[in-house]
């Protein structure tokens, strides 16, 4: 008869294991935590900005901006209404859990409901590190065109929620949306999705749940 | 009298190194070689599209297209008249110069003056990799903001061109093309800056130099 070969338990990765710690601390304080991927320029700052000015009456809100030089989105958040903390990442395309977990250490997290961390403007690093918040956000939009499920179907593939952003620039931009959610149904079969329309000059977001 | 302290000659990196090689190979046969950079969406296969339909008469045009995943952009350039090389990077964010040493090896350099890499739709990890080529192109486009150059610095740094793109959408999409000017100008005085005006549905783009 074989020897049992032993089966060691599976061992997280070091990032893995700092996101677990992350999601357990949010856990205990109560605090709910979304992760806001894009590509650079897709307006997830605005989007955040907006969320912020129509929920801070309800809810407290805390915000992580990621970025690779300056302060300016976490100034955005902060002056909507948000508790912000600014992560410089250097040159790093991506926050990782230990860069959140020092950022948590700067809030009062029995003062927040909703914590929303700004990724990097990028499509590919982030998509592959957990930072231990509870939901991922992708802000796609329509100047990227209508490829690009396709050309980064890691990141369409790994997140909960999709949220469709500058819809009012269809008019003016050429995007075809049957080839779009079909790359994403492919990816990510019933993704929650919304539609985000910029009026204002990018300074009203009204979401609507769009029916994929 | 302290002892000479022997100075080790300047040793390149790996990545260097085979840029240099890929580099030479380039000039043996007498191939320019543009390594072409922007975010995701921003219309690098749109651009090289159109400057392969207007210089294929004059020159033989070889590109190389780095995409995470499909051959869509590589199909586009060979319709629009290149040879065209694609280089599925995996999860990789950007290219590296052993990448291109492999799809040059692809190609009949003697039947190509002029070579058109483009990269992984990337405004961070793109910048630190040195390919061989002779110029670094940065695309920019309207929609992705006027804060870019100060959020982006390395890329913009490090670029010996840029095309602004989508200019017409100035129309529609808040931009302040000073703030933006004086990032540029900032990161990388004096740097030849070109606008890229988008009619017909993204199909027409003409290229005019810009005063900045």
């Amino acid at each position: 008869m074989a020897k049992n070969i032993p089966v060691v338990q599976k061992v997280l990765s070091g990032n893995d294991e700092i996101a677990a710690q992350n999601r357990q601390l949010l856990d205990d304080y109560g605090v709910y935590g979304i992760n806001m991927m894009a590509s650079p320029g897709a307006g997830k700052t605005s989007l955040i900005e907006k969320t912020v000015q129509y929920l801070r009456n309800s809810l407290n809100i805390g915000m992580i901006n990621g970025d690779i030089a300056t302060t300016f989105d976490a100034e955005r958040a902060q002056k909507a209404g948000a508790v912000a903390v600014a992560v410089n990442t250097g040159g790093n395309c991506h926050l990782e859990a230990h860069m959140i977990r020092d950022a948590l250490a700067e809030l009062d997290l029995s003062e927040i409901d909703l914590l929303i961390v700004e990724n990097i403007g990028n499509l590919v690093c982030p998509a592959g590190w957990t930072l231990g918040t509870h939901k991922n956000v992708l802000v796609a939009s329509i100047p990227e065109g209508d490829d690009k499920p396709y050309k980064y179907p890691g990141m369409y593939r790994g997140v909960d929620v999709l949220v469709i952003n500058k819809i009012d620039l269809l008019l003016y931009i050429p995007f075809d949306m049957n080839r779009f959610k079909q790359g994403v149904e492919i990816l990510n079969p019933g993704l929650a999705t919304f539609v985000s329309i910029l009026s204002d000059g990018g300074r009203v977001a009204r979401l609507d749940s769009m029916d994929m």
